[in-house]
């Protein structure tokens, strides 16, 4: 039985975009596909307000958080940890021989802007890693506070995973400075997985020129040597570029601030929701518009309450790692609607006994 | 218009398979999906004739190419070059700052098994990169005559690229001892681009423990954490794993024995219409069962011919690299049939007016 998904990725795909799936495969280096290419491209700016270069791996956004910090980082890296996802950013950072410092917080709670500040002028860090929407905590870091403090460091890489928020809530590249921006296609885009994206910007390319040990796959030099054919580094996903193209026409007929909007909206009701019957894990002030995390203070069966809803066509998220008992999480993002959270809440009120 | 492939990848994806990839979405940490994950594993390792794990990786060959050497060279690597792709496998090597040596001979000369030996009996290696089918040239390596000089030299773990071969002829993955082969969905497989898949043997995962800087996307130890529990490292292409695991089927339907003669035979054909016609490029003894790269003997432009045969629906391919004007290639790989290949040859004929 095919399910809703309120999960925090892959989300909910609409069979329009699931039918662009099934294209016909073309010859990667053709200039049909480079055609698809140029396209999506420049949608992709349109999406992240940047008139940086935008590039495409054929890669979970993962394989991206490994090119970010291989490409950027030459004295040392700050990593903001405020869960598992941001947790993992400062080990793919280690695990890839640079020098990191982790600034780790409590999960649930998020960084403030003078905290930030604070740590940067130590005069010790090159590069930055913020995760924008943390997954496993449904923290939203107030990147714009933040974005103030690092123009002031220009010695400073900025680089941002914005996997859980780009295309659910507005988040400017180059208004905010962001040098590296990254998301993949599965989270607010509403597309199946298989790409990830990311905004460079011209000083992080200058910059990773005279990084050693780049690698090949996730080297920004090599991305940007096939951008400029309009290709991609090798054989990319042409069925997601494809179906990408398509989702992106649909959000601009939408409307980015509607679409904006649809989140927020779908956020404050779920929350309010969750206010009325749990708690909200994570500090106020640091509520996610895409995703919340609920405690499970009336320490209810997670397992069985997923069950009910599956024989009901809807899945929710239990909690994520050393929260997995403690928490569920519900997604708002994407394609679904304010009446699939009503339907949604309906089911879980009549399941639940609310 | 829809064209039919005779590229070397991606290659022509039948309906049934195209549909496949509009599934609807499923969480990658679901039991549904650790289903297909196991499902499609244990296929793989029938299919590659080995008892050894095979990882799913989402990204392409490529990246397998990078994975392998930064998880298997220790002490230095022996790449055998012989054209483009085997010369980016030496490239990904010294660009993740591995100590490796390019053994360079002719574009469309192949690699001897003596000429290997000799190489190893330096005893500067303790591994080596092979590409078995050799894309921009149309060579096919000795592979088995090749595994039977390196199982003597047991300190070498011996790396396949088989990207547009598996699934095409016969490699047996354990007889011939290969440490790591890895291939990708779009060619001989016959499935749209967005996974690449390894078999890793035990030996070539006890050498990777003991190697720095691994990194962690395409870190083996990462790989086989996730592989334990039927899970991949991060979100992959969950549409192209359903599809690969739902062609697969397909594949065991035709017997992989019938599979690999009917390449065979489609080979045979190409070959001997270049042969009347026009010189087939790399050294007799070399020809691939998969591709034909043949010499553009009689000077004719190869622009307008695929032009005028992308009017009948139908494409092939032009010379790669320093090639490409000399000569052009054509594809029999995958899920193309013999009818196919004389409608081709037909039309072919029927254009450059032979």
């Amino acid at each position: 039985m095919q399910k809703r998904l309120f999960i925090p990725g892959p989300t909910h795909v609409r069979d329009e975009i699931l039918k662009q799936m099934s294209m016909s495969m073309i010859g990667h280096r053709s200039s049909e596909f480079s055609g698809i290419f140029s396209e999506t491209v420049s949608k992709l700016k349109r999406l992240m307000y940047t008139s940086n270069r935008v590039f495409i791996s054929s890669s979970s956004g993962t394989g991206l958080m490994e090119s970010a910090v291989r490409n950027c980082i030459s004295k040392r890296c700050l990593n903001l940890v405020c869960g598992h996802f941001s947790g993992e950013w400062h080990n793919i950072a280690i695990l890839n021989g640079k020098p990191a410092d982790s600034y780790s917080i409590e999960w649930g709670d998020g960084f403030t802007a003078d905290s930030v500040r604070e740590r940067l002028e130590s005069g010790n860090y090159d590069s930055l890693c913020l995760t924008h929407n943390e997954t496993s905590t449904g923290v939203m870091n107030p990147i714009y506070e933040i974005a103030e403090v690092v123009r002031n460091f220009p010695e400073v890489l900025f680089m941002v995973d914005a996997v859980s928020s780009l295309g659910g809530v507005k988040l400017e590249v180059d208004k905010l400075g962001i040098d590296v921006c990254l998301t993949s296609s599965q989270k607010c885009l509403a597309v199946p997985p298989g790409i990830s994206v990311c905004s460079v910007s011209e000083k992080a390319l200058e910059r990773s020129k005279s990084i050693p040990n780049r690698g090949y796959y996730f080297d920004f030099q090599v991305f940007l040597k096939y951008y400029e054919k309009q290709q991609t580094i090798s054989t990319p996903p042409i069925s997601q570029i494809n179906a990408l193209s398509k989702q992106l026409d649909h959000i601009f007929e939408e409307g980015l601030e509607n679409r904006f909007q649809r989140h927020s909206r779908m956020a404050e009701y779920i929350r309010k929701w969750a206010l009325s019957n749990f708690e909200i894990f994570p500090k106020e002030g640091f509520w996610s518009d895409t995703l919340t995390v609920i405690n499970n203070s009336r320490g209810i069966s997670f397992a069985e309450l997923n069950k009910k809803l599956g024989e009901r066509g809807m899945t929710i998220s239990n909690g994520y790692g050393k929260l997995k008992e403690k928490t569920f999480r519900i997604a708002h993002m994407g394609d679904l609607q304010m009446d699939d959270m009503k339907e949604l809440v309906d089911n879980l009120d009549d399941i639940i006994g609310l």
